[in-house]
């Protein structure tokens, strides 16, 4: 926890990229601007417009050569994590960033990323439960836990995890009364329709529909890793 | 339940203003994107940026004199529905596709803007906790649960509860296996790291603060819902 009197402003840096899952990012952010003292970044490496895999399009304010010495450098993921893998200039970034920040964090399959440019090796951490196998052969030592926090490190599950993952890192860094007064600012009381939110949980149908649907993808992304895996 | 061979494309419009709360339509767009046959369309009055109450922008996709005839109707909330409470353009294009939608539905604040334009009275329904009472001085059934399904009329609590609202939307419109699928995909398996997300279970301390610090917005927006409904 940082004292607030050391806290004048506290640079988040929300990294995007093309093909971002934007709900990795928006959880988050909502809880991210309530926090006291905090300047945020959306970066990207243009200027550009972002347009997430759902369409929503977002303006960067921030480009990653103009980006401050981040307090907090957090990664969500999406589709758009495959093209990054292999990105030089994009993994430069996370390298020279993770190496400095106060706290290393990722969302979803943004954990990849981190993996990607080696900031998780030799850590605990989480990522999307279709994506956890990918993550451990990056040389990472996966948890299928919704947040995972180990020293410096912290990372979430799948998409929606953020919104666990932001009010864990607003503790983290405020305090659980700050973390508490936001849950309860944006009503987190969450009580889904459906039971089906774990590939633990959910209907064997309905497991086996989306795991089916995602095999030519997830096998192309595992060729990626398995690629990256032997630059690192 | 729409049969999947009626819906050519179902359209879901989603009404933007300045100072709206993202999370409150970014939740749900996640679940709207991943429907099977759907348009979604982010509209606003002009086809300016819409800056949200945190900061993201978004640029709408289509005017309000653009717009089609809605299938769904959907409406967030946020700060900015005070000055819309009394916007008659705002809330004559809300009575208009409110009377021919299919579904007519709201997260957060947004109830409060459907009954503004007297689209919930006779209904039950739900907005955020913070505003349940002007809710109910608007002629409208107030039902302090998560997601209010009442006919055709669709309501969810505040801001995070429009994942729940956007899942029980999926499965009025697609059926529960389809909303199944979708929570799976974005891992909606929800471990708040405190229990502060209601007025009911924060602490004490925790919700003084909150209720507090928002006094003021409250009743200049308790003066504005008593301007309005004389109006109705």
């Amino acid at each position: 926890m940082i004292a607030t009197e050391q806290v004048s402003s506290l640079s988040i840096g929300i990294v995007l990229f093309p093909n971002v899952t934007q709900l990795d990012f928006t959880g988050p952010y909502e809880v991210f601007a309530k926090l006291p003292n905090v300047q945020l970044y959306l970066l990207a490496e243009t200027p550009e417009p972002i347009r997430s895999d759902c369409g929503l399009t977002f303006l960067p304010d921030t480009t990653f050569a103009q980006a401050p010495a981040l307090d907090v450098l957090f990664v969500p993921g999406g589709p758009g994590i495959n093209a990054k893998m292999e990105d030089e200039k994009f993994l430069n970034f996370l390298k020279t960033q993770g190496k400095q920040a106060r706290y290393v964090t990722a969302v979803c399959t943004g954990s990849l990323l981190l993996a990607g440019a080696g900031l998780l090796q030799g850590y605990r951490a989480t990522t999307h439960w279709l994506s956890l196998d990918l993550l451990e052969i990056l040389g990472v030592e996966t948890v299928a836990q919704r947040v995972v926090i180990d020293r410096n490190r912290i990372t979430g599950g799948g998409v929606t995890a953020g919104i666990d993952f932001g009010l864990a890192l607003a503790a983290e860094l405020f305090g659980e009364a700050i973390a508490q007064e936001i849950q309860l600012k944006i009503e987190y009381n969450p009580q889904p329709p459906f039971n089906s939110g774990s590939p633990q949980t959910a209907p064997a149908a309905v497991l086996a529909r989306v795991t089916n649907a995602s095999q030519n993808f997830q096998e192309i992304r595992r060729q990626i890793v398995q690629r990256v895996v032997t630059q690192l």
